[in-house]
C-alpha cells in the first residue's frame, strides 16, 4: 500500500461513522475523510466513565467545527458495567495478577457502541484512529469485522502512517485551530481505572514520578469503609445505597483515589506479541477486586474458587486480546454469574496513604462460621478417629505408588 | 477410643520416634509413652530455620530432662529450600493469592525427615502431637503412612483428647518444671515466614494489632535493594552471592523485616473441610515472590505465564493438603524446571514501611527489549497492514459464529 | 468396634430407612435390623432404570417377607436424566475417555432419594448395605451426611464384616427364603448403562468371555439412524418424537445393544485410592456421547470446545468421587447450559455389529458452513496477504523469544 | 497486491530453497522462480516417512529437469519422531479426541528442516508452495519467520492466486512434461497417518468410499498382539526389539494396516477460524495410542493423569496452530518426559477387521497390583472406618456450605 492512500475506495458522498476522541490522530481523520476524500462523516464519542459533561460537550463543539455530519455523545458507562466490568468483578480479573484490564475493557465496550452506531447510520465505513503499533487496532478491526461484516474499515493513521508533526500541518493548513501541544504523559480515563505511559513505562526499568500520577495523594490518615456486596456486585458504600453499581464505583473511587491506592505499573503480552508497559491508578477497581475476592474466600467452597480462578485467567487474557464476542465468553459469564449466588456480606477495609488492609467481613453464607467447629478446636461434627481414618484413605493411592516403586526396582 | 487410651498395642520396651519441638503437647508425649507406657522414646527436632542454635540446645537439653533415650536435632534448611520451596518460587505460588504456605510446607519438610528419623533407628512406631483438629495431623499422618508404611503412628494428643490443664497437671504430677504459660499468639517461624493465630483470627473479621506481630517496624525511611536471580533462583542480593539461595532469604528477612513488608491475613480451607484463618508475616518470601514474577512477566511468553499459573494454583493447594509425595509433583516440578531456563537477571525494589515497589527489571532474556520495537510505536519487524490481516484472521471463527447465528434465526 | 456391632446405639424401636435392592446384603440388613436391633425398618428402593416393574413388585413382596414396615417404590428415571445424565452428556464425559459413569451417578440419584425419604419420615437413621471395600459407601455417606446431617448412618454388612457363608447362614437360621446362588458375573444395570464385573475384571488383563454381556449381539447387519439433538438433549430419534429424553435413551437401547455397541472395559481410580477394572455396556450413552460431540464439533467455536473439555473432564471425576452436592458442580452446569445454545441438529450414525460410523451432521448452526468459505479454497472472506500478515503476528512473541535467547548466548 | 506479482523484489541470481513434493504447485515454482525471476533455485524434500526411496529419486529426478540448482533429500524420519510424535504419544493426544494430527506434525518437522537448510545454504528467500486457503502456509511461514528471521518468504501460488488450469498452462508451454491428472482425493502420508479429503469431506455429512482408502483391508481374522513400552516408548511388538520407535511404528503400521483399523473422519478447527474436515487411516498410531494410554492408566496416579490431559489437549492444539517453537512446549515436554518414568510394561490387543480391543496389560508399576487389594474385597490396608472417617471429612466443606445456606435463608 503506497504511503498516501488508505485501504478503501469508497465513492465520495459515502456515509462513514468515526469514533472520535477529540484528539490529534481523529481530529486529522474528520479533516482528511471530508477534505481529502469527500465522506459524510459522522462522529461519535463513546463515554466509559473517562469524559465530563464539560468534556463532551467541548469535544462535539470541536467536531462540529471540523466539520462533521453529526456528532453522537453515547452515555456507556451503565451497559459498560452490565456487560464487562461485573464479570470482571465475578472473576477477580487482574491481568498477570496486577492490571484491572481497564484499557482493553473500555476500548471493546466502545468498539460494540461504534459498530452499533454504523449499523443504525447504515455508514458504508467505520474508521478509527489507531495506529499500526499496538493493542486498540485489533480490538477495533475484530468487533468490526464481527458485528458490522459488510462494513469496510478505514484507518488512515495506520494506513498513511503520518507523524504526529505531519498530522498537525496537515490541520493547521486547514486552519484548524485546536491544543497541539504532546503532553508528557498519556493518559486514558475510564470507570475502572486511568492509564499513565510515560517515558519511565517504555523501558523496563523505572516507576512514574509523583507528579506524573493524574489523582494526587492529600490524605494522610487513614479511614475505614464497608463495602456491601450482593450476588457479587458492589451495591453499598458504609451503609449508602446507589442505583446502580457504576455509581458505586464513582463513589469509591472519590473516597480511596486522594489515598494514592490501586497505583502499579503493569507489564504484559500486548496482541501483537511484543512485551508492553504501563502505569495505572485504579483505586476503586482494586479495593472492590480484593474485597470481593476476600467475602469469596469465606463463601465459597475450595473448587468454586479454584475453578474461578483458572476460568478467570483466561477470561481476561481472552478479553484484553478483544475476543470479547466468542461465545465461550458468555459460557464463562454464566458460570460466573451461577458462583455468586452467595457472595453476598459485608467488607471491612482500612484505607491508608498508598495502601489498604482488609480488615474483614460478615456474611450470612459464611462458611467459616463458628457453629462448626473453630479452626484449632475440637468440635461435635467430626472427631480426631475420623481424620486419622481420612487421612489413611487420602494418601492410599500415592502410599501405593511408594511401595510398587519400590518393590519394581 | 475410650478417652484414656492410645490407638495402638505395642509392647513396653518399643522403640518410638517422636516429633518433638518442646512444647507442652510434645513434653506430654514423652513423659506419657515413657512412664505410662514405657516404650524408648527418641525424640528428634527438624529445624527447617525457625529456630536459633541456642533453642535448639534448650530444647535437647529439655528433653533429655524429660527422659527420651536419644535425642537428634536436624538441620533441614538447605534440604527444605531445595525440595520444596524452590518451587514455590519457580511457581510463584501463593495461596488463595496471599499466603506463601509456610506452614504447610514446613510440616511435610519435618515428617519427612522423622520418618527417614524412624526409618534409620528401625522404630516400631512414630509419633506426633498433633490434636484432632488441624491440618498437621493429616500432613504428619499421610507422609508416615507413604514413607515408612509398616510403623506404628501415635498420636496421644488426638487420641487422648486432654485439655491444656489435664497435660499440665499431670506433667506437674511427673515433676516437670517448664514454662506452662499460654501465650496470647500462637507462633509458628520457619525460613518461608512465621505465622501468628490468636484471638483476632479465630473469627472472620479483625485483624491482629501491631504487638502481636514478631518482627515489630523499626524503619520508617526507603531503601532500594537490587534481587538477582539466577534461573529462578535467588542467588545475589545488592551484587552480594550466597552460597546457597536459603541464605539469601535469611539476608533478605534481616532487610525487609524491620519495615513491616509482608504481613497479611490469610483465610483458607483447611483439608478437613473449614474455613481458617491466620496471620503471617513473610517479608522475604513476598519480595522474592513478586520480584520473581516481576522477572518472568518479561522474560516468559505468554503461554509459558498462562501455564505456570494454572499448575501453580495446583501445586500450592495439593502441598497444602499433605500430598507432597504424589508422582505428579515431580512431573509439575519437571515443568517448572524447564520454565525457569532464562529466568535470570536483576529486580529493583523499593522498600517502604508496610509495603514495597517493584521498580523494574534488567535481563538478557528480556522480551521487552527495544530492538523489537517498543510497544506504541512502529518498528521494522511488521508493519500495520500485517496487524489487519491478523486481525481478520484472528476474529475470523466468532465473525462466522455471528453471521451463522443471525441466519439461523 | 467389635465384630459384632454395628457402629450405633438407636433404641429398639427407632425408625430406620434402608436402601433397598432385594439382594443379600440388603435382606440381611433388614432382618438384623428387626430381629437383632428391634428397629422400625422402612425399605426404599430407587429405581434409575434397571428394573422392570415385574422386578420391582417381586422386590417389593421380598422386603414385606421380610419384615419392613413399608416399602416404597421410587421411579426416579426422569429426575436421574434431569438432574445428572443431562449433563453427563452435555460435557460429553467419559471417565478417563472411557466409561460413561454409570454406577457412580445412579448411586448419587439413588442417595439423594434415599435421603429424601429418611427427611420425609422424619427417621432417627438410614442404613446402606455397602461393604468397606468399594465406591458406594463413600457415596451414600457423604450424601447422607451433607443431606440429611442429623440422620445416623448405619452399615451392618461394612461393621460387621460377615462372610457372604454368613449372612446365608443368618437368613436361613430366620427362615428366609430367597435365591442364595452367586451369579458368575455381578451386573448393575441403569439407564446409562450396565457395568459388569468378573474374574477377568479383578486383574489387569482379561476380557469378558461373550456369554458374561447381559445383551448378546443378535444383528449382523447395518442400520442407519438419525439422532436429533435440540439444545443438547436427545429429543427425537429417526424423526420420532419423544415426551422426554430418557425415553429417547431407552428406545435407542433397544435399536443399538443388540449391535453389541458400547462394550468395554474402564480401569480408574477408587475413591479409596486403588485402581479399578470393571466390564460394561452402554450402547446408547456411547451412541449419544459421540453423536452430540460430532454436533458440537461443527457448532461450537475452539474455546468453547477446550474449556468444556477441561471442565467436563472435572465434572466427571468429581461426580464419580460423590461430590455432586458440592455447588461448583452447579457452576459447571450452568457454563454446560450456556453452551448448549446451538446444539441442535441431526446427527447421522451408521451401526454395525460392535461398532458404529458418524455420517455426519446438519444444523443450522454449523460453523463449516460452506457461505464462508471451504477449506482449502479461496473465498471472499479473507486473502492470502491477510493470512501473511497474521503469520507474522501470531509467531511474533515467539520470534522475539528466539531471537533474544540467540543473542543472549 | 497486484495478481501477477509475488511478494518480494529479490534481485536475478539470488538464491532460493524451496520446499518441494514434486506436484504442481512446487514444480510451477520451480519453473516460475527460475524462468521468470532468474533465482537460483535450491529444492529440498523432507520425508517425514510418507515417502519410498524410489518415489524419493523419482522426485530428484525431476526437480533436475524442471531445473533446480541442487535437491536435496533429507531423512526426517528418525527426527521428526523424537522431537515431535514422541511427545504426542506421552500426551495420549487426539485432536478433538479424534485426530492424531499427522498432517500438523509433520508440516512443522519439514519446516524445521526446510529453515535449517536455507540457513545452510545462506539462501536469500525461502519458498513454499502453499494456498491461501489452508494451514500450511501458517506453518510454514511462523517457522520461518521464527527460525530464519532475516530471511524472505516467497510464496508464489499463494500471491498469484492461479487456478489449477493455469499452472498446467504455464508449465506445459515451458515443455514441462509431468502428470498432470487431478487425483480423485488428495493424500497425505507420513509415519504419523495417511489423510485423506475428497469430496465427501468439504461437506459436513458424508464419509469415504471403500476405494478411497490408500490401504485396503485385507485381513478377516483376528490377531492378538503384545506392544512393549518403556518409559512412554514403544520399544518392541511382539517381543521383537526395534532399534528405534519409528520403525517399530512402521512395522505395527504393517500388521494393523490390513485389518482397516484407525480410520475416520475428523472435524476441526483451522488456523484461520473456519472449520475442516479431513479423513485419515491411522492404524499405528490409534493402536499406539490407545494402548500407551491404557499402560498409564494402571502406573499413574489419579491427578498425573488429570492433569497430563489438560496439557496434552493444550500441547495438541498449539503445535496444530504452528506453535512448536514456543517454548512453553519445551516445558510441557519436560513434564510428559517426567511422567513417563514408570510408563513400562506390556499392552496386549486384540486386532479385528475395522477395530480392536485392548486386553489388558502386565507392568511391575501397575498400581492395580493385588497386594494391595482388589477393588470390591477388603483387605490390610484399610477398614470400613477408616472409610468412615474418610467421608465425613471429604464431604465436610460440602455438608457445612448446606447447612449454611438452609441457615441463611
Amino acid at each position: 500500500m503506497s504511503s498516501n492512500q488508505t485501504n478503501n475506495n469508497l465513492p465520495a458522498g459515502s456515509k462513514v461513522v468515526l469514533g472520535f476522541s477529540g484528539g490529534l490522530d481523529t481530529s486529522y481523520c474528520v479533516k482528511y475523510l471530508t477534505e481529502e476524500k469527500g465522506y459524510e462523516v459522522h462522529s461519535v464519542i463513546v463515554n466509559t466513565g473517562g469524559f465530563s459533561q464539560e468534556e463532551l460537550q467541548q469535544i462535539e463543539q470541536h467536531a462540529y467545527r471540523l466539520g462533521v455530519k453529526t456528532h453522537t455523545t453515547v452515555d456507556a458507562v451503565k451497559s459498560y458495567y452490565d456487560s464487562i466490568l461485573k464479570y470482571l468483578v465475578f472473576g477477580n480479573v487482574l491481568k498477570n495478577n496486577t492490571y484491572p484490564l481497564s484499557v482493553s475493557a473500555e476500548r471493546l465496550s466502545q468498539a460494540l457502541h461504534i459498530a452499533e452506531h454504523a449499523k443504525a447510520l447504515n455508514a458504508a465505513a467505520v474508521v478509527h484512529g489507531s495506529t499500526g503499533a499496538g493493542n486498540d487496532q485489533v480490538r477495533f478491526d475484530m468487533i468490526f469485522h464481527i458485528m458490522i461484516p459488510g462494513v469496510e474499515i478505514i484507518t488512515p493513521i495506520r494506513d498513511l502512517k503520518l507523524s504526529r508533526e505531519e498530522e498537525i500541518a496537515y490541520l493547521k493548513s486547514k486552519g484548524v485551530d485546536m491544543n497541539f501541544e504532546k503532553a508528557a504523559y498519556s493518559i486514558n480515563k475510564g470507570l475502572w481505572g486511568t492509564s499513565v505511559g510515560g517515558k519511565e513505562t517504555l523501558n523496563s526499568k523505572g516507576i512514574l514520578p509523583e507528579e506524573a500520577w493524574p489523582t494526587q495523594v492529600t490524605r494522610n490518615d487513614a479511614e475505614e469503609i464497608k463495602l456491601h456486596f450482593e450476588k457479587g456486585q458492589l451495591t453499598a458504600i458504609n451503609d449508602q445505597q446507589f442505583d446502580h453499581p457504576s455509581d458505586a464505583i464513582r463513589h469509591l473511587q472519590s473516597i480511596a483515589g486522594p489515598f494514592g491506592i490501586g497505583r502499579d505499573i503493569h507489564v504484559g503480552d500486548t496482541i501483537i506479541g511484543i512485551k508492553g508497559r504501563v502505569g495505572f491508578e485504579a483505586a476503586a477497581p482494586m479495593l472492590i477486586l480484593k474485597a470481593h475476592h476476600a467475602l469469596e474466600k469465606h463463601v465459597l467452597t475450595k473448587w468454586q474458587l479454584g475453578w474461578k480462578d483458572q476460568l478467570a485467567q483466561f477470561y481476561g487474557n481472552w478479553l484484553h486480546e478483544g475476543q470479547i464476542m466468542d461465545p465461550v465468553m458468555r459460557d464463562i459469564e454464566a458460570y460466573f454469574e451461577s458462583s455468586q449466588a452467595n457472595v453476598t456480606g459485608d467488607v471491612f477495609i482500612q484505607l491508608m496513604p498508598y495502601r489498604f488492609q482488609v480488615i474483614g467481613i460478615e456474611s450470612a453464607y459464611d462458611l467459616m462460621s463458628s457453629k462448626f467447629g473453630k479452626y484449632g478446636e475440637m468440635n461435635n461434627g467430626w472427631s480426631g478417629d475420623d481424620v486419622r481414618g481420612f487421612s489413611k484413605i487420602f494418601g492410599n493411592q500415592t502410599a501405593i505408588y511408594h511401595s510398587v516403586k519400590d518393590s519394581a526396582k
